[in-house]
């Protein structure tokens, strides 16, 4: 068995939506529903927050294996887009990661960073795709 | 087809594992590594961030029911423990959600309320059942 990791939410205020949640590393996260669902958009939306983890996870994979590999990187970034369901539980059908990074970077090693990531090691990217279908590029800007 | 939505994150500096997310909705999220993991425990973990979304999905869910049910809520809290595996790509491979409201709440209403989240309107929840099990319960705490 490995980690087990635990996380509360507490709903802020009785009229409202928002939750204030505990990470279990010490910080705090407000999540809020929009003003079309009662809400006051004082957080990000819980759906949000799985593209944002689908983005990091893969990012901090991809940015370490790009240094173990000693590539020049000057900057990157990951754009994350999700297309949802219309009926409920509208979960994410398709998901568009885009890995941009900037510096005099080997492509075929920026490749395989990817693959490695996506393919093996991504832990919100092994969970997301079970239920969405997942399309990953890259791209390299040079300076 | 339903509502896309795009997050944004950029590698926050290019010595660590921080990255910055934009969320959709305006908010920005930090996201970090441990020292561990060359990270400097900046912001949330990235695996952190589904527990958290699985919590605010499933908590405005029911909040949302049991307000439609006129039930008095003096109080909500969720727990999310989630269980990750010990190979790679390390899912979590169960999670449990405990839901605690406090008040005079009716047991059988928050009950459905629950069950009308787990089973049809969470969207978080239908994602990651996918790949882990996810046992939920509920308790109600009399003031």
């Amino acid at each position: 068995m490995g980690e087990t990791v635990k996380v509360d939410a507490s709903l802020l205020d009785l009229d409202g939506m928002a939750f204030r949640a505990a990470l279990p590393t010490g910080q705090e996260l407000v999540m809020d529903a929009g003003e079309d669902h009662g809400g006051r958009n004082l957080g990000a939306r819980p759906m949000h927050l799985l593209l944002a983890g689908l983005a990091g996870c893969t990012g901090m994979d991809v940015i370490s294996f790009l240094r173990k590999m000693r590539q020049p990187v000057k900057g990157y970034r990951i754009e994350v887009e999700g297309e949802r369901a219309e009926d409920y539980p509208k979960v994410f059908t398709h998901i568009r990661v885009r890995h941009i990074v900037t510096g005099d970077v080997d492509e075929e090693r920026l490749a395989k960073a990817v693959e490695l990531s996506e393919s093996r090691y991504c832990s919100a990217n092994a969970m997301l795709k079970a239920v969405a279908e997942i399309e990953t590029t890259w791209e390299v800007e040079r300076e």
